[in-house]
């Protein structure tokens, strides 16, 4: 990859005089940002464009290139490759459209382009994309007309939209930081988010990543990735609802990804997704500061109302406010005009006119050794005392990087003094409001406290995935899509998962000897394929206290349509101890297209769906992440104790969930897995499965 | 309170020659702003600013006074009032601190000002604030100072805190968006948010109000006066948490109210509530834009990928992307340049460079019946077209003013063309990212969407609510705070409320009796002033089943600790007819200090705590507000009726939660009432009150 952005020389491909060719401004951005290689403009018609020639085509280029960046129609593409293969360019940037994203006649090309690439060992960025940039040696390769007003830094971008890309380096510029190295990848035909990631990762001017995502290429490598990295990965997953699925799939081919399964992946290997350019550039503020490396915050205004504003801010993103000590509050109030103010932490200085005090509160706070960072608010509006307040300005950046601890400063003035403040400040985020201040610190907190997946996670205890095998494969092969509940049954106890004690039963007389031994109250439930929802069909009985009562139930059960052709040799009717005792949860799983097998966990019976309030994960998960499952979800309150109720055996639960984890990884033909509910017992006795519902995926096999 | 903004004169009293007088800032200001009346400066120390005499006392000043601006110190201030009455000047700006906010040996001096002020029927604002603006005649009384960058614009500012309301003045200036009238009200001693409301909401320049408040001094007033309003009101409420409360007490002396009620009032009365200066700037954007009155979006962009973020902002914000008419995707197909797009609504117009096109696409849609607004994205980054793209903003802008339905327009550009852009549009909100466009119109369409309150809504059938005094008053008469069970479900009858049917009982046999004639099974509940959490101590018993084993549990209730001496004359077990079917629901209220009688409702049982899932109103409610309250709570899918239940009596339930918010109204005696669970039985056979608990509030007799 290190060839896209470190080139000698650079052959810019489809450039022609003519007031609107796109190739023009390629040629002018690499001239604009002093590319420091060599430059080759090459167009079918000739001529020159700022001086340089035109060569007609490849073949006539003077010098070696190294890499073609590629601007001619979709059509002309496979015999450019060609004739960069011949030529032994190794490396294209591919921004022509007109691809797959014009509709699936289209991919005939897309196929002919990358055997043809393939065939000459060329690797390529794109099709349908702006290209590359690295702010280093001055390589600029977007159609996109833009001055070179940007600051060199260690954020780089990768975009798989060109616009998206341009309006992110735009606000990193209007905001005074810098960037490394940015990469437009388009329809990715070729070379992924992975592949640049996996450079990124090594490149060592490269500190923070930056993702715009329509699509995942690979989500479990991008994860694998990711939970290595000991460099910050901020992702914009968009393409979140259908009529953007739609566009997005016109625009860089991607189709759409279940967008709660994106960001558990994301979370899961320290991705942090944003959602719009707000959230994005708090997140690139937060790369910017020194980090926030606990939660202790002393907040500084020199405006009472912003004090206020900024401890409702610190108390949303749960920060604690630290006391400062009394020696010190009595030094500053010394110094206080009027002494009309009482001080505390958030500390109001509005009777303070000292910059040379604002900036000593600042700088001995930042030192003590309980204070993890500072929100300070500074306010004028550039009548008097500007030269005060810039230099302040500039001190506390300068304490903050000679500390390595976070400021971060509101500057509230006006749109010109926000400016100058910023170009004086290059690389130091200046925020504009209490709760953007405190957001990004908050961001900032989360980075430092993220930790490096140093390998594998310990695995939950094996299951007997062979056992498990045949049952999918015996209902499998009878051409079911769902196990019997006496089968699903046997799929959990093979993974260790306790299930309340049942039988299947033939016979009326059975079932009511087996309930005996059970032992009384019972259930009982119906076993038939037709029969999917078995409660809204009356095929479930709770609460059967005495022999007579299963005897009945069984033939009441029995005679339920579609009962009359029983699958062959099987009991039909399951009958199964009651568990009265402990909340109700679900837990589940599915297999994800892009992610693979996923697990879920919520409250259990009809509350799963009422609240639609269900913690999901990608698998495996360690035993943390099936705790931080189980205090996601609104109701786990439930679970810790309510009221009379003592606490429910989370450590039980913990184990079953990730047993399901283990399992849908063993088996992919398992599509999705419900356990609902799951009984949780008192803390120490366990949890059990009640009802289990397993649906195959179609065309895997055992 | 015209007198505030309207004045022929104004006296600046407290300017000294000193430079870090702030005094002179006053009359800067004065100057910089061109106020259109008299002038005259008063300090005790004489000379002169900027050429103007100061005056060294009221009494000198040559000509009538009608508005005095003052900054003394706080102990001066009953001097300067009183000077003022003797002049004649009735209508005074304190912005000097040093009161009530600095603790309670303050208040002394407080009173001491607001009596002379009102012998001399002098009213006032402030104290601890930073005066009032009007940018129509130039009255510019902040001493913070500012340059008059600002234009006329129709919204108007009342803030608590002087330095959030010129921060709000300095963003609005920065989007080169307009104000009429500002008001700082610091610890608004006499004059507070609701007469400057009410003054505002009759004043012809005034269309939006913008309030920031720390503390709500009269939430009944308040709510009637924005339910009352024409004109869009927005609000910054901060003070949210424990620690913004001890600020904003020593800053301007704000106490802070329960923040879900605070919520509740303002969605009731259509105040649209905002958390921060970013949805602050959103909501007056959205009042910068012709209303969009309905849901259906256009959404047209020059970016592919801001095309699929817009169109996940337009998901997230609920809007409709209504089609656009073949023959007119057509028409603009035939004017793309390569054909590599494919059009739909998102528009990616990312393959057209015809700024005349772009201008007729928005014009043309706009003007059609069945699109309420056009959310466009435009990207161009400085270098080439720029005369076109600024034209282009503005033909949008007039087609915006011309049509009368918004064009939200992202401008992502370089910081230098968005100033340019705003400069040239002064009025016209321009946004930098598809979220915050959406977010915008989302504000506007609920302000389009806003009805004024047309006096009260129907009342709930009354109860008899000398009945319910009585049975609270002999709780009260002997020391109770808290209703024994059966006068709670006797209070419950009173109002028409359903409950389970029940008797009390004083001996086993008669429980036993009782029981039989309510029907098994039964519950039964102990009654004693000791034990208030009944089922924490085993004093409820379940599903008794026989005569037997009712008899057996009035022996077990009956010997619990603190039943050995119960109330004389009661009789301690209660015998309630079991209620199975139907789905809890929690419906409960009480007295906020703030905002008088709430109502709550949530999922019953231990979900309440649980789940933390509670649906708030300021009583009493209108029969829409119940059925929103329903709607609102997470759980509400359990009324709607899921899996094999039907759905359950909404109707009934939203009877009863105005019957609560009735009692409530009726009975301010009552502190706190839950109603744990009321059981909703399926459609059209009501809903019956299963346990109630009622606490009294301290001080209040009946």
């Amino acid at each position: 990859m290190r060839g896209f952005f470190y080139p000698e020389s650079v052959a810019v491909v489809g450039v022609s005089p003519a007031p609107t060719n796109l190739g023009r401004a390629i040629a002018y951005h690499l001239f604009e940002f002093r590319y420091t290689g060599r430059v080759y403009l090459v167009g079918l018609k000739g001529g020159s464009f700022l001086g340089h020639t035109i060569y007609r085509s490849l073949h006539e280029v003077p010098g070696r290139v190294e890499l073609a960046v590629v601007l001619t129609p979709a059509q002309t593409l496979p015999d450019v490759i060609r004739a960069c293969g011949e030529l032994g360019i190794r490396r294209l940037v591919i921004e022509s459209a007109g691809f797959r994203e014009l509709g699936e006649e289209r991919r005939s090309l897309e196929e002919e382009v990358t055997a043809t690439a393939r065939r000459y060992g060329i690797r390529f960025i794109g099709p349908n994309c702006i290209g590359v940039m690295n702010k280093e040696n001055g390589l600029a390769l977007p159609f996109v007309p833009f001055r070179d007003f940007f600051h060199l830094g260690q954020l780089s971008i990768v975009s798989q939209s060109g616009g998206v890309g341009v309006a992110i380096l735009n606000s990193v510029a209007t905001e005074q930081l810098g960037f490394s190295k940015f990469a437009s990848i388009g329809n990715k035909l070729d070379t992924d988010e992975n592949d640049l990631l996996e450079y990124l990762l090594e490149d060592e001017a490269t500190g923070v990543i930056f993702l715009y995502l329509e699509g995942v290429a690979d989500g479990r490598r991008l994860m694998e990735l990711a939970s290595r990295s000991e460099k910050l990965i901020i992702a914009h997953k968009s393409n979140t609802s259908e009529t953007s699925a739609r566009i997005a799939r016109s625009h860089t081919a991607s189709l759409s990804v279940a967008d709660d399964v994106v960001s558990a992946a994301f979370r899961q290997c320290g991705i942090h997704r944003v959602t719009d350019m707000r959230s994005a550039m708090d997140a690139i503020r937060a790369c910017s500061l020194p980090p926030m490396r606990g939660n202790r915050l002393a907040v500084v205004s020199r405006s009472g109302g912003h004090a206020v504003v900024a401890a409702d801010a610190a108390a949303k993103y749960g920060f604690h406010l630290q006391p400062f000590p009394e020696a010190f509050l009595r030094m500053v109030e010394s110094r206080l005009r009027a002494g009309v103010i009482r001080l505390g932490n958030p500390m109001d200085l509005g009777d303070l006119f000292d910059f040379e005090l604002f900036h000593q509160i600042v700088s001995q706070t930042l030192r003590r050794d309980d204070i993890d960072g500072v929100l300070m608010v500074h306010n004028y509006n550039g009548v008097f005392f500007d030269g005060e307040s810039r230099g302040l300005v500039q001190a506390i950046r300068k304490t903050c990087e000679e500390i390595q601890k976070p400021v971060a400063l509101c500057l509230l003035t006006t749109e010109e003094e926000l400016r100058i403040n910023r170009r004086t400040n290059p690389g130091y985020p200046l925020f504009t409001e209490p709760e953007e201040a405190a957001c990004t610190l908050a961001i900032s907190r989360e980075f430092a406290s993220r930790r490096v997946r140093k390998g594998e996670g310990p695995k939950a205890a094996p299951g007997d995935a062979e056992k498990a095998r045949a049952i999918l494969a015996a209902a499998s092969a009878r051409g079911s899509h769902q196990l019997m509940p006496d089968e699903a049954f046997s799929v959990l106890s093979a993974y260790g998962i306790p299930v309340a004690p049942w039988a299947a039963t033939g016979s009326a007389a059975e079932a009511a000897a087996r309930a005996a031994e059970l032992g009384f109250p019972v259930a009982m439930k119906v076993m038939a394929e037709e029969i999917v929802h078995k409660s809204d069909v009356g095929g479930v009985l709770l609460n059967c206290l005495s022999n007579a009562e299963v005897e009945a139930g069984f033939d009441r059960l029995s005679s339920l349509a579609g009962l009359s052709s029983p699958a062959s040799g099987r009991q039909p009717i399951l009958v199964q101890k009651m568990v009265v005792e402990g909340p109700e949860i679900f837990v589940g799983g599915r297999q994800d297209p892009t992610f693979g097998a996923v697990v879920l966990l919520g409250l259990g019976g009809v509350y799963v769906e009422v609240l639609g309030d269900v913690a999901l994960r990608v698998a495996p998960i360690t035993p943390a992440e099936a705790w931080e499952m189980i205090d996601e979800i609104r109701g786990s309150g439930l679970l810790r104790g309510v009221r009379s109720q003592g606490p429910a055996d989370r450590d039980a639960l913990v184990a079953v969930v990730r047993r399901i984890s283990q399992l849908l990884c063993d088996l992919p033909e398992i599509g999705e897995i419900d356990v609902n509910p799951v009984k949780v017992l008192s803390a120490g006795r366990g949890c059990v499965a009640v009802d289990c519902r397993i649906v195959l995926t179609p065309g895997v096999r055992s």
